[in-house]
């Protein structure tokens, strides 16, 4: 086997062979395949795609690169939910304790934030004293204990994942379907849920900013998961304007300690909703009630025994910024556009995000809103309050915010649902 | 300007502006892109290609990544020739003189083999004593007192192609006619030649295998030729089967005697001549006859001369391998095909080629034929005779051999022409 034939063979169109497959993804992570071959390869899967069993048999390779992790001892069904990554997409914080709160065991490995997109483990860590980092046996205490864990993946699932997808990172090559399906779904189906959840995001804020595009993900990682036993359902939801009313590390935990309060946004509420009754169809808990599990304490009970079962205080005061700086709607009107890519860039600018992944983050930082699509304004209103410890940062802020919104004279509401569609294994 | 906007632009279609592309080169020469991120651009250029426009600005960033030669201060207006490489095609070693002889001064900066296609240096290196690299005064030196000189390229033209080639050579990136354009274009130009003759060899032997992928590299490269102000030429040739009756080093220096004393196999003289009166006119020397400086031993003098001037002996004996092996034909017939590849395989297998850079080739190994396509065979007769210093290769070249010949009762003469189309500047 050499890697410019398989090389050549996915250039010219062809279908690489299962052989090909397995043997450039194990050379790859042992460093037999330099990142020059793999880069030059990876574009050529980009341009020209893969077919369902390419991707499969890729997916696999790169689950045997690995360790994978089992949750047969544990006496609840396990349920996981994966989000493609938005702006103000603090879902995973309200929805892992519900979900625990109905009798599912939720597992929840995640990842930080990287460009404009916000990242799980980043927001708990504006928690006083939360860790993320978890041995495997101390993921299984918390996850017993309490029902739900939300800590960083470890470095023994899909190391091959972890290779490629550093160096897809640096060489223009993020963007292939094939390669975004088979890196989320080789870390899921190496954790080892028995179902799962994709909250697949479209629009400005998010990776894929067509329905088209978000539609094929979604298939192709549904069908990824049913083939590895995983009881697999996605639902396209809307990133074209940020979730609830806040983007940023503490200012999304508060937003989230709302919701398990019974209160919150509207969207957040109806998205965590949604989600948290798929995961427990998954689980095969059908007779649950979430919404009951949110309104009656029990979601919120699950919550602080999570936080505190990893170093947190769920009573501690949260971080907040040093410095506001107030945007006011310039006219009377309808605010008819709020775009979630210009806010997340807005946050990442104030601190909230990180530039290089060895960059730390501000707790306080990000962006508040104070109107959403479809609401009216009055000229003098606050808009946006932008938080940030280092004043210097709010005039680049300013820059994403200037075009971020359009209030015009008359509007209707803006009646786009979140939830887009479904996709369930055909 | 970033290295990712660069490869995303090309990835999707777009045109490189003169400024990224110039800022690409440059930062890749420096070390200030990767290696992982070249490759992946030059995958994008392969499946996405690139304009004219494009093309020439990447072309001249190559020449500006280093030094440029001159040969204006000679008297004789300099022609030179480039060969995209075949099987047994030694045509410059008779042809550098030939044209000298003529009154043109040949400055040939030459190559060595890779793969199956034979290298000019590697077959001058058959001569004992003859030495390949000179400096730029010892160049012009010879080229001065002899009219042709053939050698080494040295390291200071185009550095940005010499990287870019090898990391292409590694990455499944070779065939992209943009890239093999612009690398042989910025070499010769660099060189600064004020005449160019390319031989497109099309056919099994060939980089390019099919007439249309030959024509569009020659009429890429006529077009950057005439951008730069060189005179430049094409012709497409046939390299469906070797060129004369020799593939290997010793093997074809002593074919390229014989046809600078007048004799010589058909084919090599028709292609010899034909290549020599292009170079001849676009030096301006049209009134030049080469048939005749053939027959009446000016050439053979040139070459005399060349090769002393470089530390070689015209009347050594050339090696000879220490081990033959003759194929004969299994039946009565005419030859109808004798694939230019398989032989070029079997001669690089025998020896007389490499598998990497820092291999020795042997100066004896190669391929000896007996007949050509056309020609009718007995039952018994020798076909080819297999020359090598390491019999224990005999076995892994008549693997090539094979397949590589076919035998027919009856078969028309084939009357293939050895040049098969001729492009210029439009």
């Amino acid at each position: 086997m050499d890697v410019i034939s398989v090389i050549r063979t996915k250039r010219d169109r062809g279908e690489l062979s299962e052989a090909q497959i397995d043997w450039v993804v194990d050379a790859y992570t042992r460093g037999a395949v330099a990142d020059e071959q793999m880069s030059a390869l990876a574009m050529a899967i980009l341009l020209n795609g893969m077919t369902r069993g390419e991707i499969a048999r890729w997916t696999a390779a790169m689950i045997a690169s690995g360790e994978r992790m089992d949750f047969s001892s544990l006496s609840r069904p396990t349920a996981d939910k994966h989000s493609t990554g938005g702006v103000g997409d603090k879902i995973t914080l309200p929805l892992a304790p519900l979900v625990a709160a109905c009798g599912a065991a939720v597992p929840q490995l995640s990842g930080r934030g990287l460009g404009h997109t916000g990242g799980t483990l980043d927001k708990l860590e504006a928690v006083p004293g939360w860790r993320a980092s978890l041995s495997n046996a101390e993921l299984m205490d918390v996850l017993d204990s309490t029902g739900a864990v939300i800590c960083a993946a470890g470095d023994g699932l899909a190391p091959a994942d972890k290779k490629l997808y550093a160096l897809r990172d640096v060489t223009g090559t993020v963007e292939a379907i094939p390669l975004i399906a088979s890196s989320i779904m080789s870390k899921k189906i190496a954790e080892g849920t028995g179902s799962l959840v994709l909250d697949v995001k479209c629009g400005s804020g998010a990776f894929m900013k067509n329905a088209a595009d978000a539609r094929e993900l979604a298939e192709t990682m549904v069908g990824l998961g049913t083939d590895h036993g995983v009881r697999t359902v996605a639902l396209l939801t809307d990133m074209s304007t940020p979730l609830g009313l806040t983007a940023g590390n503490a200012l999304e935990v508060r937003e989230s300690v709302e919701v398990l309060a019974g209160g919150g946004p509207a969207d957040v509420v109806e998205l965590t909703l949604a989600l948290a009754r798929e995961m427990l169809d998954g689980a095969g808990l059908t007779d649950a009630d979430p919404a009951k599990a949110l309104a009656d304490g029990s979601a919120m009970d699950v919550w602080r025994r999570m936080i505190a079962a990893q170093g947190g205080d769920p009573d501690a005061d949260l971080p907040v910024a040093r410095e506001t700086h107030v945007v006011t709607a310039p006219r009377d009107g309808v605010l008819t556009r709020l775009d979630a890519y210009d806010i997340g860039v807005a946050a990442w600018r104030l601190g909230a995000g990180r530039a290089r992944k060895e960059d730390p983050v501000q707790a306080g930082a990000g962006v508040e809103l104070h109107a959403k699509p479809g609401e009216p304004v009055r000229a003098g209103q606050p808009l946006l309050t932008l938080h940030t410890d280092t004043p210097d940062r709010f005039a680049y802020a300013l820059e994403s915010v200037e075009g971020s919104y359009d209030i015009e004279e008359t509007g209707g509401l803006m009646a786009r649902p979140i939830v887009l569609d479904r996709v369930a294994a055909g």
